[in-house]
């Protein structure tokens, strides 16, 4: 059973055109006509091989091969198709490929496997566009979520209405997309690693440990406005550079409390009034913690609130911290990862095993059903980012695999 | 001669009501119909003293008040109406009732001066809208001015339509705003401190030595974008932790450089693509430093780039910076500070001889006329804020000085 790696770079290529914007940047945002056309294709090129797809109540796309034995639980492949904004090609789009690539060898081999195949398009997985991501394997999971009538975009969209819009998501039948754990055998998925590792170590293939918990809190900092010119260095209350003394510190707080796959980062700041002759009164930004260990990550939070609060008790600024998301590390099931491992091991790939910094559909499906995951190589560990490029030659040593691997656990006794 | 301090009071109310928002908050933007209905009202007090108004190619709004020597050169007073936005409500106002209040007082005393009087309303002190500030008084001494036709303020309002529509300025006839020297006696501005020193040091007046001078650049900081779960710390070209080392550095910085008034800030800061799970990849910033002594502004200029670049050299970061506008310190003119010291004196006022980190009308028109400040009291420091505060009591003060100062520069021979 082969994979057609021609194939598997066509697809990519045509699924980047689903998004490609004339400045270069590439977007393919969560409900966006270019994430509905992605589907599309995808769920044409399943068509040609006669499996048909269906939307379930989470506006997951969700085609299914069936097995030579209906009651057998089923193997769960995917990943997703939406982007962040100015994001990578591979970045999801290698995980549902990859699954689609797995059922085109099937079929070419004229093998019928055991257990029914499902490849999964997971609904907004990165919340670029409404804050939460993760939608659609948190629905599969049976996971409570929730969606305010007031959540919208930046340019005012709703987001019940972009939902029904687009896949005919309605929140009171989102719980139908629940599956049950004895109706899933497991849940494989294949992705870019987005950190440089396998790329530094010249690895084809990471098998991933574990995920990393991921906790976020909205910090504001109240100085006070003032004017720029007339206000004596002594007298200020300058909220922007208590932050500074913060995030300059962060890589430090880190080193000293973390460990090797600690990650802390300040992706978004603002300061009001923003005038270039003002003293910033007010400063808002996110930080974000991750780790494999709960224990770390809250180590991590402890020590650099301690920090701004010395830093904030000098000048008399005062600051107010929220979390607003909080995710459990993940490990991955122990039999699957094996099953990952055996199948590098007999295509004679190099391989590592490594925990995943960054949050997957995964993270999600960890919670309910045995997870594993595959990684192939970013270059330069380069991602959500126009730059972000994995080779052809990694491509389809990942999809197969993840080939292999499906075979093993369909051979599982 | 006495000044009416509860006219003054009255005014300033007044004034107060064009800009007043509803969320408690006081705008009166340059060009803006609060701006022109403040003029209106403005214009409305002189008109009732009998003393006409004109607007010149500027846009400035100008009452003169003849004197018995029409050869004689004016003696000039005056402020901006216009504020930043979110500002205060004395910051440019004080100065311009100021000027009426002195004239009001020699009216109401049937004393006429040898020298006219001029209270000018400069156009658009404070730049807030598109940029640069000054305007009205960089036309008064002639400077040259320039407006691209691109530019326009934050809602795409180009500013020649703007400055046409509300002022009738053209930028071809502003030329003909210009004062000779030989036409003006002296210019005499009353501000608020807008610094905390008048208030902690509980003097009543302040003598202006000098403007500080400014110098503003843009900072850009080239990093890498790059996912923050899976980029190792190591790994990371982090833009927003590059500028956060320097801003947090800047109050050491001057601290080590500066002398006792020399100010610099950092007043505005944007990241790219600001999204809370990406690595900055670019970070933006205005840097402002202020200081009496040119050598001062260049030396913590030079320290400051020094360290970014040191900054940026560890972590394989480039940047870019861009000087958008300069200013040179101004001295006051001796003879006119001590005819304010002078008068203070004899009202037995406490005072002290201070600089300006503020600039001011006073900035542009002392490059070509005998020019003097008089501050008054901020509350607290505090400026540009709708918590910007003088009391009456202080506004009489600042208010008397100024007539007094304006008599004795009349009799001098």
């Amino acid at each position: 059973m082969v994979i057609d790696v021609e194939k598997v770079m066509f697809y990519l290529e045509e699924l980047y055109q689903c998004g490609k914007q004339p400045d270069g940047t590439f977007s393919r945002i969560a409900y966006s006509k270019e994430d509905q056309e992605g589907r599309r294709l995808f769920a044409g090129w399943f068509a040609e091989m006669g499996i048909s797809t269906r939307v379930d109540e989470a506006g997951n796309l969700i085609a299914r091969m069936e097995g030579r034995n209906p009651a057998l639980p089923a193997i769960l492949l995917g990943s997703h198709l939406d982007t962040v904004p100015d994001g990578g090609r591979y970045d999801g789009a290698a995980g549902c490929v990859g699954g689609l690539a797995v059922c085109e060898a099937m079929k070419k081999a004229g093998y019928i496997p055991d257990h029914p195949i499902e490849v999964i398009v997971f609904t907004d997985e990165e919340g670029a566009r409404f804050g939460s991501g993760l939608f659609g394997s948190s629905a599969i999971c049976g996971q409570p979520l929730e969606v305010s009538e007031e959540e919208a975009d930046g340019c005012g969209n709703r987001q019940k209405e972009v939902m029904e819009k687009s896949y005919g998501i309605r929140m009171e039948d989102v719980w139908k997309a629940k599956k049950e754990p004895k109706d899933v055998k497991c849940f494989l998925e294949l992705h870019v690693e987005q950190g440089a590792r396998l790329d530094r170590e010249e690895k084809a293939i990471g098998v991933v440990s574990s995920i990393a918990g991921v906790v976020r809190f909205e910090v504001e900092i109240f100085g006070e406005a003032n004017h720029a010119g007339s206000t004596a260095m002594g007298d200020r209350k300058d909220a922007l550079v208590a932050a500074a003394e913060l995030i300059g510190e962060i890589p430090e707080i880190v080193k000293k409390t973390g460990k090797e796959f600690t990650v802390a980062t300040v992706g978004t700041i603002q300061v009001s009034p923003n005038s270039v002759n003002v003293i910033p009164g007010n400063c808002r930004f996110h930080l974000e913690i991750r780790d494999q260990e709960r224990e770390i990550m809250e180590a991590v939070e402890k020590n650099a609130f301690a920090y701004l609060e010395e830093v904030c008790r000098k000048s008399g600024l005062e600051f107010r911290v929220q979390k607003i998301s909080d995710h459990d590390p993940q490990p991955m099931q122990d039999w699957l990862r094996k099953q990952i491992e055996e199948a590098t091991k007999e295509m004679d790939y190099s391989y590592t095993i490594l925990p995943s910094g960054a949050f997957h559909d995964s993270l999600a499906m960890a919670q309910a059903f045995p997870t594993g995951m595959i990684f192939v190589p970013s270059k330069g560990g380069i991602s959500h980012s126009r730059y972000e490029r994995t080779e052809k030659e990694e491509m389809k040593k990942g999809c197969e695999v993840l080939l292999h691997t499906v075979l093993k656990v369909d051979n599982m006794k």
